[in-house]
Formats: structure tokens, C-alpha cells, sequence
């Protein structure tokens, strides 16, 4: 297996980036890596590792870049060209912590859309509270206007690698909705309902947003407005509290004392609460698989990205995808 | 100037709905009360008191009602007979902590629109962190499938609250949205941020999910799909934390004996986030100020839930948006 990794992308590149695929690089042995970026940065990091190659760029998108005007300029820029590397075979998947837009438009230009997938979807994995194995969301901000099919396709795509990647047995899609019953929401949320309820899937129904954490779906349906607000909402109520928290228990130095005791429990919900333990964002209904990190990732998260990335190759989610989406627009021919 | 309550709205109807009255009536001498429900349940809480009418009824709309139905068929409910009160001019204001679509339908079957407001919406304020006075949000859940003209007019009638009850001078205004720069989102966001960009409003460009607990702005418009997303998303986050803290503070008897001591200033976290201490959520664009309180409010809730009606009512918000919206329109024609 071959991945194609953008050794240039996010806030820590790239140092953390290639520290986290060396890691990887000493678990997973069947995996050959394609470092993309400047060599005289990477090159020293790397000691001669067997498994790994340089491809030299010295140009980078910055995360302030325009994406689709940046994607399309910056031809030899280092995410650019990982994508090139899919998209004439000689790479199985990307990962890149970079622009997240670019991301998505190099990935859309480059890789191309699976056939029958008409948007690609944005799926970051986030957390649960009880001891879960977080959720799927998407779309988490690709497609901004999406319309009923896309997201039935995103029930299809999220159910896919919820089974084959997190080991979910009969994952359990909802769609995020502003409450539980039928014929509740918007008229994207009524029409895409009806679609669901009719598709080879678990469809649980309306899942409603202040339920997510606690775990109530496997994979949660929605269009790229709703899922981006939902997902930064979350993460703002979180850093909000953790800052309220703070201030209260560092506001005397009795306080102090006994938070300095408490501490590591505290760090231990903060951990539960950052998802980027899940692994990045998948990039799904493209040709081959597309991930996200998170631009802060370290080299533990980069590793994370890099195992879930094999186990997308691993089990063929985009070619199981392929063939249901074929299917499933047959029957509705007949 | 005359409040008609729903007594038997709420969990804790009618003894907190009386009880947060009677606290209100102590303070405001000049408001005089009526109370719709049952006299039987109502009256031995009262002693008489002379700020007080009962409108007797025994029929009442259950949270679990079907909103339109339940309005359509009960038409002697408490809550459905608190709103002909205004509508018939024998009271200022409604308050009700039950039913929320239902009360969303009576208010808008039974009070009417402001002429130039095409749909109500509801506007709850939420916390924000840094000592602020919370900030607007609307609509969270009235318009499901809003137009940039119904954003408009939330930015519009959201500024006017803003600037009359809660005092703020000149109140910044922000489109919520999935990034920072015009030409952000989905669009509705995007034709949405042209026209309140020309609105005689502070407009201060769009507000991402992630920053509204900062205080990002003092009024956020949205659809009311994406604003009840938002606020229960920032409620289920809320709630996840605070049960991920208690068990780990109740984890072990070290830890339980710690936690006893910070327990107080837990609570004053729990205090802040808690969005019932700034009233109720108003019901923006009906003839009359309708006021939806906290289903689980308690004396002190319904208290001040009054104290906002009654300011709505003395600062003339309602005539002030139907004037603002007159003029606007009337701009718009030449």
C-alpha cells in the first residue's frame, strides 16, 4: 500500500508530520510512504527510512489561501501535488493537515467524484460520552446547498465506512433534525426523510442535535451549512466551558491548590472531548480516499490518520461504495 | 399596563407560575395580572391579592400536543385564552412556559403579524462568557425555510429589542455563518448578507457558531432550522461536559472529597451557561410582545421573564419595529 502524504500541510509541519508517519511507518510495514514537500526540510528528519520517498515541492497553500484560486495557481503546491499522486495511480490514499478547502477543491479537481456521487462529503468522526466510538458527521461543510439524493448518498457513503472502517455492525444512520417525529424541519430535511426511510439502510430517523454526544447515531445525515454549524457549535460550547472552568478554579489560590489535584481528570474530559483521537476527516465520494487531519495535528494524530487511512484501502470502502451506489440507481431505474 | 400569564404552562405549573408572579407583582405596583387556568388550583395561592384576575378555564395544551392541531382544537386552553387577551386589547403582553409550537401558532393565529413582518421568530438569548448580557439569537426555530427577506427583518426587529430592553447602543448585528468572509456559506447566507449589509443596521458581517459564546455579537440572525440546531447543540455540548465532570469528580472518594469543595464554583459555571436567568425567548413579530418561558422555569424564572415583558411593553418595542419596517418598505419603493 502507498500513501501519498502532504508533509507541508497544518500548524506543526513539517516536523510532526513526518515524526507521525515514521511511527506508522515502524507499525505498519506493508505501507510505503511519498513524502510531498521541501527536501531539504524532510530529508533530515528521515535518517534513509526505507519506506519512504521524497517528492520535492518548495510551494505550499497557506491556511489563509483562497482555496479554489490557490488549488488552481499553485499547481506544484505540496497538497497539489499528493492529490496528482492518487489520481495517476501511484498513491492509494492522501492525507493532508492543510487547508481544508483546498482540500476539498484539489481533491474534487484532481481525484475526480466516484460515478453516481454527485457532491462529496466532509465526514469528521466526533465524539460520544459513553465510552462510544464517536459518530459520523456529515456533511461537515463541502456542500454548502445540498438536495435530498446528496444526502441520502451521504447515508450510504457514512454507513459504508462506519461498518467496514469502526466495525459498526448495522450502523445506525439518522438525520440530524430539530426534532425527533416524521415531517418535522425543513423541506430538505422532510424530502430527505422520505428517501431514507426507503433506502438498504439502518435508518433510525430524525436525530436532534442536542442528543449527538450522548451517542445517538452511528452516522448523522445533514447538509455542509448545518453540519459546519453543529460541529464548530459543539467546539465552541466546549472551549467556552473549559475557559469558565479555568478561571473559576484558578480565581484563589485556595481554588488553586485543589484544581492543581484535579487536573489530570479534567485533562482526561478534555481528551475525551478532542476528536482529533478519532482520526481525521474523510473526504468521501472521491476515487480514492482524501483525509483531512486536523491542522494542529501532531505526530500522534497524524498516526492516528495514517491507521485510519490504510483501513480505508484496507477494506475497499471506496469501491464498496462504487458498487452499492451502481446498484441502488439501477433499482430505481427498473 | 396588563400581563396575561398562562398559569398552567410549564413543568411547574401553576405554583411557580403564581409564585414568580406574585414576586413580580411585589416589585411592579403598576402591573396588573391576569392569570388564565384553573381557579380551583389558582386561587388559594393568590390571598386575594388585588394586582390579580383569574380567567377561569380547565382546558390546557400538553407538551406532547401536536402544536397546530392542539390550537385548532382546544380553543378554551389556558394558553390559547392568554393570547386572545391581547388580541382583544385586555392585556400588554402574554408570557407562557408551555407548549413552544403551540405557542408559536396561538401567537400567530390569535395576535397577528406586524404589517411588513412576513414570519415571526423566536428569539431566546443565550450566555456569553465574558461577564456579557448574553446576545440574541434569532430565529431559533419558528421559519424553517427562511428567506433573506425574513433574515432581514430579524436583524431589524433583534436590533430594537437589543437597543431598547437590553440596553445596548448601536447592536452589533451578525449573519451566522460557516466562516468569516462575505461570500461565506450557503445562499440564503449569501443573498442574506447583501441586504442587511444596506440595512440601516450596525451590521458587523458574518459570526461563526464558534465564537457566539465570546460574544461575537449582541444580535445573531439565522434561519430557524440552523439557529435550533445551534442552540441545542450548544445545550447537548453543555450537558455532555458537565455529566463528563461529575463522573469523574465522583470517580473515587479522593476525588468526591475534592470535588465536595469545588462543587460551589461548579455551580456558578452551571449559573452562567444557564440561559433562564436572562428571560424568556420573545416571539418577534406578532402585534403584541408573546414570551416563551423555560418549560422548566421556576418562581425566580417566570420573575424575570415579567420584568422583560414589562419592559418590552413600557419601551414601546413593538411600535418602534412597525414604524422601523414602514419606513424601510416605503425606502425600498421609491
Amino acid at each position: 500500500m502507498k500513501l501519498a502524504i502532504d508533509a507541508m500541510g497544518g500548524d506543526n509541519a513539517p516536523s510532526e508530520i513526518v515524526k507521525g508517519a515514521l511511527l506508522a511507518a515502524d507499525k505498519f510495514k506493508n505501507i510505503q510512504f511519498t513524502l510531498v514537500g521541501d527536501q531539504a526540510k524532510i530529508e533530515p528528519l528521515l535518517n534513509n527510512h526505507q519506506q519512504f520517498d521524497i517528492l520535492h515541492t518548495t510551494e505550499m497553500i497557506e491556511p489563509t489561501d483562497a482555496p479554489v484560486k490557490a488549488v488552481r495557481k499553485k499547481k506544484n503546491a505540496s497538497m497539489v501535488l499528493a492529490i496528482k499522486e492518487v489520481k495517476e495511480g501511484r498513491a492509494d490514499a492522501v492525507i493532508s493537515a492543510g487547508n481544508t478547502g483546498a482540500l476539498m477543491t484539489a481533491g474534487l479537481f484532481g481525484a475526480g467524484r466516484i460515478k453516481g456521487i454527485d457532491r462529496p462529503a466532509l465526514a469528521p468522526t466526533l465524539p460520544t460520552i459513553n465510552q462510544g466510538q464517536g459518530f459520523l458527521l456529515l456533511d461537515a461543510g463541502s456542500n454548502m446547498d445540498a438536495k435530498p439524493e446528496h444526502l441520502l448518498q451521504y447515508g450510504i457513503m457514512g454507513s459504508i465506512y462506519s461498518e467496514k472502517v469502526l466495525g459498526n455492525d448495522k450502523p445506525r444512520v439518522g438525520l440530524l433534525n430539530i426534532g425527533e417525529e416524521p415531517g418535522k424541519g425543513n423541506q430538505l430535511s422532510k424530502l430527505t426523510y422520505d428517501l431514507l426511510k426507503e433506502a438498504p439502510l439502518n435508518f433510525i430517523g430524525n436525530v436532534e442535535a442536542r442528543e449527538l454526544l450522548q451517542g445517538a447515531a452511528d452516522v448523522v445525515v445533514c447538509d455542509g451549512f448545518s453540519g459546519n454549524l453543529v460541529l464548530k457549535s459543539i467546539e465552541g460550547a466546549a472551549m467556552a466551558l473549559f475557559s469558565l472552568i479555568k478561571n473559576e478554579l484558578t480565581s484563589s489560590l485556595f481554588s488553586k491548590m485543589i484544581a492543581g489535584l484535579l487536573y489530570p481528570r479534567l485533562k482526561g474530559i478534555k481528551k475525551t472531548m478532542d476528536y482529533s483521537g478519532y482520526g481525521g476527516a474523510c473526504l468521501f465520494g472521491l476515487t480514492a480516499p482524501v483525509i483531512k487531519a486536523h491542522g494542529s495535528s501532531n505526530a500522534n494524530a497524524i498516526f492516528t490518520t495514517i491507521e485510519q487511512a490504510s483501513l480505508i484501502v484496507e477494506k475497499n470502502v471506496v469501491k464498496t461504495i462504487e458498487d452499492l451506489i451502481l446498484k441502488i440507481n439501477e433499482e430505481w431505474k427498473k
